[in-house]
């Protein structure tokens, strides 16, 4: 395979993909989420590894589901929480299954630029299914399909991303690619989880309430032992969707969350199913999303 | 699918269950038992999802080998034991797996009263595989499917459980389908291990190895931790089946247990492979058994 | 399956099996290697289950490619590190999966003589995936795969084996098969790190350098608590293939590693992808190798 042709069935980032490229994704998923037939086997015999050096269980999931939908073999991979960490050995592990004949890469991993020396180093498509602090591809494809389906188009829309932006991967996906498409993106953080380097002005979350698509992301308490945030309670309080503030999300707009969801901290519980929410409809996108994605990695 | 069918395809207990509705299950997995090819793909591109938030081995394979029997998607969860303990979370996962396209859904749980409510609100098929001290409900169609085979008929069999009924899924399943089929069940525990509301009689361990099947229960140590057992060692001499109470046992009768086993608590060692034991067949039965049961929950 | 069909299709170790055997398992697997097609379905509907009692990647993987590539059912079991130590339980769980109706049983252990032991009660072909101390014959006959096509022939080759022998199964099982290819067998080991029951003479680092394969062991560090390596660095001052010692190896040689590596203690960093390494190219060989063996043991 050239260093083009791999460069092209990778998706390691929205930052760089085109708006064409993008596009074309999104509708060939609207392709297979039309297909009557559960499993089509486009891809029989190829081999996709499912690699995830970080703990997860709707995005494996989802991938899973896609890739057997469309009739791939599927070896599944989860590290050891720590025992993985090290760049290198995620490099001989991803090596490992390369020499074994796979085909395409799912890979999550935490550490900061590994998966780039990866990609450099690696003679198969990767797909990023969580990078980091970086990108998170896959995810924002998916909120873009949910969007595209929900408004027709993307350009002029104001999407309004609420939380941790600091470290969230899914924010800089979304915010790469919705840029692309005339969106007007906006977040809203406590002032300590801003990330200065986005291009994307800050907001209240009374004028992030104003938008059209209010998408809520998760607190990863389990990150901030350091004491970035005070406690549930007071994250709820300031930055949390409530009822409350739902009333002054408008009628037509409509509530995102990529989940796993803290219920009762970033989004009150009698949310997550609301009319306007979208958030299992984003689950269920995942999949012909991440098959269109799998499908462009491996198909002959 | 209606709330009617729906219903008729998930399989959340045997106390509802009609007798025919069993004994329809049971022919369906004897038909499967003679098969002679091993795989018959007749629900080809279904996907079910087995979904174990409490530890297993056995039956999650013996589920997992009967879906595959069958020619369905599999895919397996596992949960990390502590992180999805919640019923919320349990409901989050489960509707996430929903969202993605799932036929049928296979799920063992410890909490009390989450399977009930996730009957409510999840619209695909579940299946129970262990539902906290409440149901089995496979364990015990295997169960009666083994006794079928050996006795012909259920009708008039006496049957002793004998062990901590109290926190007995497996005893109440057994106890609420055999009655059905008008067994006469009888349960042998240790006083502070009886439960009240089951309506079976207790019986002495001399008098619960006079009958046609004596079925011992896994003594769940790890759950006994507040004293209700003193020691292994004490429960054998009490309550175990050793060799020397094997004698008492008729020569038509067979023993029986759910496993995974304690070799020297419950049951002497010696006694597992024993002629009238069928421990080991029961698992093979759990097999055609669990084809039954995931064939009626997703076959168009 | 008679006793001795059983033994036929099972591959306990290499110790036992004749030249011819191992010769037409390595024929088999060129065979496989030179398919244009990766899957082909040649045991349909056969089960085989891996059974790793003892944590494992890329044998596992190892192995369900192969698997699946010869179009067989998989299920994956890798026991919780601690519960299912002792022989009695790792018998009740590859009983069970027998019970199950499992066509055969790759399976990783620990406890020295379990496997043995099971060979004797089980009656469906085991294939040793690693056995404590014992043998590892798939990967072993991987490195004969790997030396054959490197040289053409085993007969005469000079194979210096590099490291803790006394613990390795890599070194018995590939020192037990060389030897019937009337290849020159030679150790290397800190003096308290050789094992005396294995007929092959121990010869210093540099003389081990001056041979036709240098084979490095991966260093257990996890099992030498007791101190029986002062520590990584001294082991990589004295056992390590350094770049200084590579400068010694001849031209013509290779350098091969059974993995997963420790880079900087017992290979360079910089050496395992250099030209004259094999590392994963064995891994590469190991898919067409495991695919003769599993088909050996399950094709009707």
């Amino acid at each position: 395979m050239t260093a083009t042709e791999l460069k092209q069935r990778s998706l390691l980032g929205l930052k760089d993909l085109s708006e064409e490229e993008i596009m074309s994704i999104l509708d060939r998923a609207r392709y297979w989420e039309e297909q009557p037939e559960k499993v089509q086997p486009v891809i029989p015999g190829k081999f996709v590894a499912n690699m995830f050096f970080e703990n997860s269980t709707r995005t494996r999931f989802s991938f899973e589901v896609a890739e057997k939908r469309l009739g791939a073999e599927v070896l599944n991979f989860s590290a050891a929480v720590s025992s993985v960490q090290k760049g290198e050995s995620i490099y001989d592990t991803v090596r490992t299954l390369e020499s074994m004949g796979i085909d395409a890469g799912v890979i999550r991993l935490k550490p900061i630029g590994v998966l780039a020396e990866l990609a450099e180093k690696i003679r198969i498509p990767l797909i990023n299914a969580g990078d980091g602090n970086n990108e998170h591809p896959t995810q924002a494809l998916l909120d873009l399909y949910t969007m595209q389906k929900q408004f027709g188009s993307l350009r002029g829309l104001t999407v309004s991303i609420v939380g941790d932006i600091l470290h969230s991967r899914v924010a800089r996906s979304n915010l790469y690619a919705l840029k692309k498409f005339g969106a007007n993106v906006r977040f809203c953080a406590p002032p300590n989880l801003e990330a200065a380097e986005l291009d994307a002005p800050y907001v209240s979350f009374d004028e992030a309430l104003r938008s059209d698509v209010v998408m809520m992301l998760r607190v990863q308490l389990e990150r901030h032992e350091g004491g970035m945030i005070r406690s549930a309670e007071d994250y709820r309080e300031h930055y949390g969707l409530t009822v409350e503030r739902m009333a002054k999300v408008q009628p037509h707009a409509i509530v995102m969350h990529p989940a796993p969801i803290n219920r009762g901290v970033e989004i009150d519980d009698e949310l997550v199913e609301h009319p306007q929410s979208r958030i299992f409809t984003q689950m269920s996108n995942g999949v012909p999303v991440r098959m269109a994605v799998i499908e462009r990695s491996v198909k002959g």
